[in-house]
Protein backbone atom coordinates (compact mmCIF):
# COMPACT_ATOMS: atom_id res chain seq x y z
CA UNK A 1 0.00 0.00 0.00
CA UNK A 2 1.63 3.38 -0.66
CA UNK A 3 0.80 6.49 1.05
CA UNK A 4 0.87 9.95 -0.50
CA UNK A 5 0.93 12.65 1.75
CA UNK A 6 0.67 16.23 0.12
CA UNK A 7 2.74 18.91 2.03
CA UNK A 8 2.06 22.90 1.22
CA UNK A 9 5.67 24.57 1.79
CA UNK A 10 5.52 28.79 1.97
CA UNK A 11 8.70 29.94 0.96
CA UNK A 12 8.20 33.53 1.59
CA UNK A 13 5.30 35.63 2.90
CA UNK A 14 1.93 34.62 1.20
CA UNK A 15 -1.45 36.41 0.07
CA UNK A 16 -2.88 35.15 3.40
CA UNK A 17 -0.93 36.66 5.69
CA UNK A 18 -1.85 39.89 6.02
CA UNK A 19 -5.37 41.34 7.00
CA UNK A 20 -7.81 40.89 3.97
CA UNK A 21 -9.35 44.20 4.31
CA UNK A 22 -8.84 48.33 6.01
CA UNK A 23 -11.51 50.74 6.60
CA UNK A 24 -11.20 53.98 5.26
CA UNK A 25 -12.91 57.05 6.43
CA UNK A 26 -13.31 60.85 4.57
CA UNK A 27 -11.75 63.40 5.69
CA UNK A 28 -13.84 65.74 3.48
CA UNK A 29 -15.93 65.78 0.55
CA UNK A 30 -16.15 67.70 -2.84
CA UNK A 31 -18.32 69.96 -3.75
CA UNK A 32 -18.88 70.92 -7.71
CA UNK A 33 -20.98 71.88 -10.16
CA UNK A 34 -20.68 68.57 -11.84
CA UNK A 35 -23.50 66.72 -10.36
CA UNK A 36 -23.60 63.61 -12.39
CA UNK A 37 -20.96 60.76 -13.17
CA UNK A 38 -21.96 61.26 -16.95
CA UNK A 39 -21.36 64.32 -17.37
CA UNK A 40 -18.05 64.54 -15.69
CA UNK A 41 -14.88 65.16 -17.76
CA UNK A 42 -12.64 62.13 -17.97
CA UNK A 43 -9.42 63.76 -16.41
CA UNK A 44 -8.83 67.39 -14.46
CA UNK A 45 -7.37 69.11 -17.81
CA UNK A 46 -10.39 68.57 -19.87
CA UNK A 47 -12.39 71.45 -19.46
CA UNK A 48 -13.07 70.29 -15.48
CA UNK A 49 -14.70 73.40 -13.57
CA UNK A 50 -12.98 74.89 -10.65
CA UNK A 51 -14.23 72.83 -7.21
CA UNK A 52 -14.54 73.10 -3.71
CA UNK A 53 -12.94 70.95 -0.86
CA UNK A 54 -14.58 70.88 2.17
CA UNK A 55 -12.14 69.15 4.99
CA UNK A 56 -13.78 67.89 8.20
CA UNK A 57 -13.32 69.82 11.29
CA UNK A 58 -11.55 66.84 13.31
CA UNK A 59 -8.67 66.97 9.95
CA UNK A 60 -8.25 70.80 9.69
CA UNK A 61 -4.88 70.64 11.75
CA UNK A 62 -3.72 68.43 8.57
CA UNK A 63 -4.00 71.01 6.26
CA UNK A 64 -1.39 73.06 8.66
CA UNK A 65 1.30 74.34 5.87
CA UNK A 66 -0.65 74.08 2.88
CA UNK A 67 -0.95 77.37 0.66
CA UNK A 68 -2.73 79.05 -2.16
CA UNK A 69 -0.58 78.38 -5.42
CA UNK A 70 0.84 75.23 -4.57
CA UNK A 71 -0.50 71.76 -6.68
CA UNK A 72 -1.69 68.73 -4.65
CA UNK A 73 -2.75 65.09 -5.30
CA UNK A 74 -6.17 64.47 -3.91
CA UNK A 75 -7.33 61.18 -3.43
CA UNK A 76 -10.94 60.44 -3.55
CA UNK A 77 -13.42 57.62 -3.28
CA UNK A 78 -15.00 57.25 -6.49
CA UNK A 79 -18.07 55.99 -4.89
CA UNK A 80 -20.56 55.38 -8.06
CA UNK A 81 -17.79 52.94 -9.46
CA UNK A 82 -18.66 49.26 -9.97
CA UNK A 83 -15.98 46.93 -7.65
CA UNK A 84 -16.31 43.74 -9.34
CA UNK A 85 -15.11 45.04 -13.13
CA UNK A 86 -11.89 44.36 -13.83
CA UNK A 87 -11.63 44.96 -17.90
CA UNK A 88 -13.29 48.12 -19.75
CA UNK A 89 -13.46 49.69 -22.53
CA UNK A 90 -10.63 52.84 -21.97
CA UNK A 91 -13.07 56.08 -22.11
CA UNK A 92 -16.23 54.23 -22.21
CA UNK A 93 -15.49 54.30 -26.09
CA UNK A 94 -16.66 50.45 -26.79
CA UNK A 95 -14.38 51.06 -30.50
CA UNK A 96 -11.38 51.08 -28.10
CA UNK A 97 -9.85 47.18 -27.38
CA UNK A 98 -10.96 45.82 -23.93
CA UNK A 99 -7.98 46.31 -21.53
CA UNK A 100 -7.66 45.69 -17.80
CA UNK A 101 -8.70 48.72 -15.27
CA UNK A 102 -5.16 48.34 -13.84
CA UNK A 103 -3.58 49.55 -17.35
CA UNK A 104 -7.02 52.85 -16.99
CA UNK A 105 -7.60 55.27 -15.09
CA UNK A 106 -11.34 53.75 -15.28
CA UNK A 107 -13.23 54.93 -12.14
CA UNK A 108 -14.94 51.05 -12.20
CA UNK A 109 -11.80 49.11 -10.04
CA UNK A 110 -11.25 46.91 -7.14
CA UNK A 111 -10.27 50.08 -4.89
CA UNK A 112 -11.91 52.54 -7.00
CA UNK A 113 -9.50 55.76 -5.22
CA UNK A 114 -9.53 58.32 -7.77
CA UNK A 115 -6.20 60.58 -7.95
CA UNK A 116 -6.41 64.04 -8.97
CA UNK A 117 -3.86 66.89 -9.34
CA UNK A 118 -4.98 70.17 -8.98
CA UNK A 119 -4.00 73.63 -8.02
CA UNK A 120 -5.22 75.35 -4.61
CA UNK A 121 -6.24 79.11 -5.61
CA UNK A 122 -7.72 79.87 -2.19
CA UNK A 123 -8.43 78.57 1.34
CA UNK A 124 -11.06 80.21 3.10
CA UNK A 125 -12.35 79.81 6.58
CA UNK A 126 -9.53 77.42 7.79
CA UNK A 127 -11.19 74.26 6.32
CA UNK A 128 -12.72 74.78 2.44
CA UNK A 129 -9.83 74.71 -0.57
CA UNK A 130 -10.66 76.44 -3.97
CA UNK A 131 -9.13 74.11 -6.57
CA UNK A 132 -8.89 74.43 -9.92
CA UNK A 133 -9.96 72.14 -12.76
CA UNK A 134 -11.15 68.88 -10.78
CA UNK A 135 -13.04 66.10 -12.52
CA UNK A 136 -14.43 64.45 -9.51
CA UNK A 137 -18.49 64.87 -8.85
CA UNK A 138 -19.99 66.49 -6.38
CA UNK A 139 -20.27 64.67 -3.23
CA UNK A 140 -17.27 62.48 -3.99
CA UNK A 141 -15.25 61.75 -0.08
CA UNK A 142 -12.02 62.87 -0.31
CA UNK A 143 -9.55 60.43 1.58
CA UNK A 144 -6.61 62.19 1.33
CA UNK A 145 -4.15 65.24 0.70
CA UNK A 146 -0.86 65.30 -0.40
CA UNK A 147 1.77 67.88 -1.60
CA UNK A 148 2.67 67.53 -5.37
CA UNK A 149 6.63 66.77 -4.70
CA UNK A 150 9.46 68.59 -7.27
CA UNK A 151 11.62 65.80 -8.01
CA UNK A 152 10.57 64.53 -11.59
CA UNK A 153 8.43 67.27 -12.21
CA UNK A 154 6.04 65.43 -10.32
CA UNK A 155 6.33 63.61 -6.70
CA UNK B 1 -41.79 84.18 29.09
CA UNK B 2 -39.41 84.38 26.16
CA UNK B 3 -38.76 80.72 24.77
CA UNK B 4 -35.86 80.42 22.55
CA UNK B 5 -35.55 77.64 19.88
CA UNK B 6 -32.73 76.36 17.60
CA UNK B 7 -33.36 75.70 14.27
CA UNK B 8 -30.44 74.05 12.08
CA UNK B 9 -30.44 74.58 8.79
CA UNK B 10 -28.21 72.66 5.68
CA UNK B 11 -27.90 74.28 2.59
CA UNK B 12 -26.03 72.44 1.00
CA UNK B 13 -24.98 68.38 1.30
CA UNK B 14 -23.33 67.93 4.88
CA UNK B 15 -20.34 65.75 6.04
CA UNK B 16 -23.35 63.47 7.47
CA UNK B 17 -25.13 62.51 4.46
CA UNK B 18 -22.48 60.26 2.61
CA UNK B 19 -21.37 56.36 4.50
CA UNK B 20 -18.40 56.98 6.83
CA UNK B 21 -16.18 54.70 6.03
CA UNK B 22 -15.13 52.41 3.16
CA UNK B 23 -13.79 48.79 2.53
CA UNK B 24 -10.15 48.35 1.10
CA UNK B 25 -8.94 44.94 0.30
CA UNK B 26 -5.40 44.23 -0.96
CA UNK B 27 -4.97 43.37 -4.73
CA UNK B 28 -1.29 42.39 -3.96
CA UNK B 29 1.55 42.50 -1.88
CA UNK B 30 5.30 43.92 -2.21
CA UNK B 31 8.16 42.06 -1.96
CA UNK B 32 11.37 43.97 -1.37
CA UNK B 33 14.86 43.68 0.32
CA UNK B 34 13.50 46.34 2.82
CA UNK B 35 12.21 45.01 5.77
CA UNK B 36 11.76 48.02 8.28
CA UNK B 37 10.14 51.26 8.25
CA UNK B 38 12.74 52.53 9.90
CA UNK B 39 15.75 51.92 6.93
CA UNK B 40 13.26 52.60 3.97
CA UNK B 41 14.03 55.77 1.88
CA UNK B 42 11.90 58.61 1.99
CA UNK B 43 11.23 58.45 -1.59
CA UNK B 44 11.68 56.06 -4.51
CA UNK B 45 14.30 58.51 -5.94
CA UNK B 46 16.71 57.93 -2.68
CA UNK B 47 17.97 55.02 -3.30
CA UNK B 48 15.20 52.97 -2.80
CA UNK B 49 15.66 49.18 -3.92
CA UNK B 50 13.98 47.48 -6.85
CA UNK B 51 11.13 45.60 -5.84
CA UNK B 52 8.53 42.77 -7.16
CA UNK B 53 4.77 43.26 -7.29
CA UNK B 54 2.83 39.99 -6.16
CA UNK B 55 -0.42 40.38 -7.69
CA UNK B 56 -2.96 38.33 -6.48
CA UNK B 57 -4.67 35.69 -9.11
CA UNK B 58 -8.17 36.74 -8.71
CA UNK B 59 -6.68 40.54 -10.24
CA UNK B 60 -4.86 39.34 -12.94
CA UNK B 61 -7.14 40.02 -15.25
CA UNK B 62 -6.72 43.77 -14.50
CA UNK B 63 -3.18 44.01 -15.38
CA UNK B 64 -4.01 43.54 -19.41
CA UNK B 65 -2.30 46.14 -21.01
CA UNK B 66 0.40 46.69 -18.25
CA UNK B 67 3.73 46.47 -20.15
CA UNK B 68 7.07 46.81 -19.15
CA UNK B 69 8.89 49.63 -19.50
CA UNK B 70 5.81 51.88 -18.71
CA UNK B 71 5.63 53.92 -15.72
CA UNK B 72 2.89 53.46 -13.27
CA UNK B 73 1.17 55.01 -10.00
CA UNK B 74 1.48 52.13 -7.30
CA UNK B 75 -1.04 52.81 -4.28
CA UNK B 76 -0.75 51.42 -1.01
CA UNK B 77 -1.59 50.78 2.18
CA UNK B 78 1.18 51.60 4.75
CA UNK B 79 0.19 48.93 7.45
CA UNK B 80 2.20 50.43 9.99
CA UNK B 81 1.23 53.92 9.93
CA UNK B 82 0.33 55.76 12.81
CA UNK B 83 -3.56 57.06 11.90
CA UNK B 84 -4.63 59.62 14.57
CA UNK B 85 -1.39 61.63 13.61
CA UNK B 86 -2.22 64.93 12.04
CA UNK B 87 0.83 67.17 12.84
CA UNK B 88 4.32 66.05 12.08
CA UNK B 89 7.86 67.11 11.81
CA UNK B 90 8.37 66.91 7.79
CA UNK B 91 11.24 63.37 7.03
CA UNK B 92 10.97 62.80 10.66
CA UNK B 93 13.33 65.84 11.25
CA UNK B 94 13.03 67.27 14.57
CA UNK B 95 14.73 70.48 13.81
CA UNK B 96 11.81 70.46 10.71
CA UNK B 97 8.83 73.07 12.05
CA UNK B 98 6.08 70.84 12.68
CA UNK B 99 3.16 70.38 10.12
CA UNK B 100 -0.32 69.29 8.75
CA UNK B 101 0.10 65.70 7.67
CA UNK B 102 -2.10 66.54 4.40
CA UNK B 103 1.20 68.71 3.40
CA UNK B 104 3.91 66.58 3.83
CA UNK B 105 4.20 62.80 2.34
CA UNK B 106 4.36 61.23 5.94
CA UNK B 107 3.05 57.93 6.05
CA UNK B 108 1.38 58.99 9.51
CA UNK B 109 -1.75 60.24 8.30
CA UNK B 110 -5.44 59.17 9.23
CA UNK B 111 -6.09 57.00 5.92
CA UNK B 112 -2.12 55.95 5.52
CA UNK B 113 -2.14 55.53 1.65
CA UNK B 114 1.42 55.49 -0.56
CA UNK B 115 1.46 57.00 -3.62
CA UNK B 116 4.71 55.87 -5.30
CA UNK B 117 5.82 56.41 -9.02
CA UNK B 118 8.04 53.59 -10.64
CA UNK B 119 8.76 52.06 -13.98
CA UNK B 120 7.97 48.23 -14.62
CA UNK B 121 11.50 46.34 -15.61
CA UNK B 122 9.72 42.89 -16.29
CA UNK B 123 6.67 41.05 -16.10
CA UNK B 124 6.76 37.54 -15.00
CA UNK B 125 3.69 34.72 -15.07
CA UNK B 126 1.23 37.02 -15.57
CA UNK B 127 1.44 38.50 -11.59
CA UNK B 128 4.57 39.81 -11.21
CA UNK B 129 5.90 42.63 -11.57
CA UNK B 130 9.65 44.06 -11.35
CA UNK B 131 9.54 47.54 -10.88
CA UNK B 132 12.57 49.98 -10.28
CA UNK B 133 13.30 51.94 -6.91
CA UNK B 134 9.97 51.74 -4.82
CA UNK B 135 10.50 52.94 -1.09
CA UNK B 136 7.63 50.63 0.46
CA UNK B 137 8.57 47.60 3.13
CA UNK B 138 8.43 44.44 2.22
CA UNK B 139 4.86 43.22 2.99
CA UNK B 140 3.13 46.03 1.74
CA UNK B 141 -0.34 46.03 1.03
CA UNK B 142 -1.03 47.13 -3.03
CA UNK B 143 -4.37 48.57 -3.43
CA UNK B 144 -4.30 49.94 -6.86
CA UNK B 145 -2.30 50.60 -9.97
CA UNK B 146 -3.08 52.82 -12.71
CA UNK B 147 -1.07 54.19 -15.55
CA UNK B 148 0.84 57.29 -15.37
CA UNK B 149 -0.33 59.87 -18.21
CA UNK B 150 1.59 61.78 -20.56
CA UNK B 151 -0.33 65.30 -19.93
CA UNK B 152 1.72 67.74 -17.74
CA UNK B 153 4.84 65.22 -17.45
CA UNK B 154 2.58 62.99 -15.26
CA UNK B 155 -1.34 62.76 -15.03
Amino acid sequence: MIKIRLVTIHLCPTIMDIPKSFDISPIGYVHSTLKERSGAPRQGWEGAPNARLEIHPAFVQGLDGIKPGQEIWILTWLHESRRSVLKVHPRGEVLNPMMGVFATRSPDRPNPIGLHRAKILSIDGDRWLQVQGLEAIDGTPIIDIKPVLERRGDF
